[in-house]
This record gives C-alpha cells, structure tokens and sequence, in this order.
C-alpha cells in the first residue's frame, strides 16, 4: 500500500507532536516538512518528525493532507499562496483563532480546509518541545465544518479521533469567544501575574518562596511572546471583553476584602469551586 | 528509647501530611490529634495520621512538639488557651500569614513558639487529602526566629530538613508581603477566573473546551473558603496591594490590545518570560 504523504508547515511543538503521535498510530504515513527555521528542519529530521523536508509549497501540493501549524498571521497567508489543489487534498489549519481563518480562505480552496483548533499545548515551543501524547485525550474543535468537503470532514475526524481526540464542533465566531474565555485571556493574566512579581523589589526573595499553586498560575506565562501576539491581535474583541470581565470579578473580590464583607467573600469564593463540579 | 510525643492540633491536608513525612522518617514519633470535627478525628485514626485522639488541650502540654496546623484565627486562640508551656515543648504553628500570629502569642510561651509557613498545599482538604511527601523539596519559611528560645529553632530546624524541606528565614511583616504576591493574590485571581467563566451564559460549553492552561489557572479555585476568607481578613493590606498591582499590570496588557500597540505587548510578554530565568 502506499503511504498517505503528510505535509506539515511549521514544525514546531503542535506539528512535530503530530508527526510523532500520527507515527505511534501508524506506520503509513510519511511526512514531509517545511519551515522557514532551517535550524527547526534539521531539528525535525534529527528528530524523525520530518521525512524529508522542502522549501517549496508547490512540493506539499502532492499531499494528501497537509497541516498548517503556524501562527493565525501565517495560516491566512499560506492559503493564498497555495493557489489550486487537487480535489481530495485536505488542509487541516491548527490556529488558535478560528473566524479570521474561516472567512480568509481562498473560495476556490475552502473546502479543501478543515479550520481546527486542538485545545493543547505547553508552554514549549520548537521541534525540541514535541511529545508523543499531547493530542491524547484533549478536545479539538472543529470550526465551521459545514464549509469544508466531505471527503476532508471524514478525513479530519479520522484522523483527530485515531490520535485519541475528543471532537467538537462549533462556528467560529462562537469559538473565539469561548476561546478567548478559556484560553486567552488565562494568558493575559498569568503574564501580569508574572510582571506583577518579577517587578517588585525583592523580586528574588518573593520568587524563592513560590509554592505548587504560583507555579501553576504563573506556567503559561513561559509561552512564545509571538505567537500569542498574533492570537490577541486576531481575536481582539473578544479578548478585550474577557479580560474586563476578568477585572470586574476581581475588582468585586478587591471591594469585599477592603469593606470586610467577609461573609459575601466567602460566598464568592463557593460559587468559583463549582467550576469544578463541571471542569473535572 | 522513649518515643517523641507530637501533638497536632487540625488533622486536615497538612496537619495530616506532616504526620505521615514524619512517620516516613522515622518510627519514634507517637501522634496525639486533636480536631473539633470529629469525622476528622475518626478518618485520621483510621488513616494512621494520629495514634490518639483527645479532645483537651491540655493533654498536648505533655508533648515534645505541638503543632497548630488549623486557620490564624484559631492559632491566635488556642495560643491563648494554651497557659503556660514546659520550658523545652517546642510549639509549631503552620499558618498562611504570619505577623499577626508571631505579635499575638502570649509573652510567657513566645519562646516556645516557632512560626513557620510551608509554602505548599493543594487544593484539596480534610484528612483524606493528606500525602506523604506534601513537604518533601518544599521551602518553609520560619519568621522572626530570634523571638523562639534557642531549642525550639533547633528542633523546627531539624525537624523540616528531616522531611525534605528548604528552610528560609526572615521577618514575619516581610513574610507576609512576600506571601501576599506569590499566593494570596494567585488564589484571589484563581477565584476570578472561576467566576469569569462560570457567569457566562455559555458557561458549560466554554468549560467543555478547557485544556491544561485552563486547568492549572483554575485549580487553586477548588481551594477551601473558610480557610481563604481567614487568609484575606489577616493579611488584608498586602493582599490589597498585590491585587491592585496585577490589576495594573492587567489594565497595562488591555490598553496595549485595545491601541494596538503589539511590539510594546511582545516586550511586556517577554519581560514576563524572565521570570522563569529565576523560577526553574
């Protein structure tokens, strides 16, 4: 049997943990990789996410599907570039944004796409960071699936759920805005949190004392400053309307401890552990 | 060999940890428990984290070590309670702030007292929650350790290295200034998160999207009210002041994506990314 030819641009920690987690499942695949990073592609080689490696869009067209795992900026640009494809290609974009993406896709390619976002990640980032189960039991999203053919739809859903994803689907102006909730406006607030210490004047003695609980809060403020960029500048709106959300919730807790209404804030405090009722 | 009778005083997450570090360490410990609940006291029988139960302080005062692992308000009063001390029972309490504590023990005993704060937990509460290595490659941190007789520093000093611990010594105001930034503010954010996401009309589905981000910002939201309301009230103004310093830190990130400022956003985010030069 042939192998399905697997093309991925970008090679960083979401494409590279793709490569090895499509590998665990099957050894019918071969993968091909672009990269602007000539470093990250010898990374890739080294590190077997990649097969082989080209410079040339035109050489990804002879895929069977290819996954675009680059910043949102760089997801709308490629679709531009890649001109016209075969019927039955399939286009998988991996961009934390979703509504951009969507509308920006060349009509006479759209459905070749299926606009994804995996809810994954580390605060990793490059071929280094790459791990075999980062897809593993987490959700994707699949957005505006009505859009993409349905030949790609299959293949999409195949192939998400054979790496042990769980998939759900959604429009993607709805999943900007809970994604904004879930995922981005977290990443504006763990940076300020880390700011907000490292900025103080016995910094080092303050982040001496850190327990499990900073540790957690403070991870993702690791993440790559340009990619997440990018994510707030395509998902504006919504994460502005998160992070004043997020202000007047703690503008209310500021309140009660400086009036000492300490039986509101313990109240407070109860209706955020039912989060947990539902999140775990 | 006689063994080392240990008191404890709140047999939940860390009274109930510290009892199993110590019996890991070694079998010359004997555990008298004491706890105004008394499911608390039949599950710490049960789970071997007290060898004892009574319910009289007064019985404690026969131990080598009594330790106050129960809410600063309680410490305060059961500090009040205790009368005088044998010149050599060494009292440790673990409270979550330190300067009102370290002020309010009664002159006759402030020699018996060793102030300390281990700077870990979890979220989770009672005896059930307790685990062996809670302490191990954690940092305590003993405040105003002058004010403890010279045995007393000794045995807490051997005591927590015994268990894995690093020890950090500084002032109990200092304490907890630092305290306020690396957890009680983290813990206020943490419930805001919680309730930013849960207020929205489509909270269920937002929630259904979260990832590891999600979760390990949200985690400390599980964490007990009672306990954090005492936290905030004791610790009032420096939680005041950290909570305001993030909200400006906050507010800095938003005016950056409402103008569109981004490369003033990547150095902010990358400002950020240093803190973990100091935290790993």
């Amino acid at each position: 049997m042939a192998k399905i030819k697997v093309g991925i641009v970008g090679l960083g920690l979401m494409g590279g943990s793709l490569s090895l987690a499509l590998k665990k499942h099957s050894k019918d695949y071969y993968f091909i990789g672009l990269d602007h990073n000539e470093e990250h592609c010898s990374q890739a080689l080294k590190l077997g996410l990649a097969d082989e490696i080209t410079t040339s869009l035109d050489t990804l067209k002879t895929c069977d599907i290819i996954f675009l795992s680059i910043p949102v900026d760089g997801i709308i640009a490629v679709s531009k570039q890649l001109g016209s494809l075969p019927a039955d290609c399939t286009v998988i974009d991996l961009g934390s944004t979703k509504e951009k993406i969507s509308l920006s896709v060349p009509e006479e390619i759209r459905h070749n796409f299926v606009t994804a976002h995996p809810m994954t990640g580390t605060e990793k980032f490059g071929p280094n960071a790459a791990i075999e189960d980062l897809y593993n039991d987490k959700v994707v999203v699949l957005c505006d699936i009505k859009m993409s053919g349905e030949h790609q739809e299959k293949v999409a859903k195949k192939l998400f759920s054979d790496i042990g994803m769980n998939i759900v689907c959604m429009g993607s102006k709805e999943h900007d805005r809970h994604a904004a909730f879930i995922s981005h406006m977290p990443h504006a607030l763990s940076y300020a949190i880390a700011n907000s210490v490292i900025k103080q004047e016995a910094s080092e003695s303050i982040i001496a004392l850190a327990g499990g609980g900073f540790k957690d809060m403070s991870r993702i403020a690791k993440s790559s400053p340009n990619m997440w960029e990018d994510i707030f500048r395509q998902n504006k709106s919504n994460v502005l309307e998160a992070i004043q959300t997020l202000q007047s919730e703690l503008k209310k807790c500021q309140k009660m401890v400086e009036n000492e209404e300490w039986d509101t804030l313990n109240d407070w405090m109860k209706d955020a552990n039912t989060l947990h009722d539902i999140l775990d």
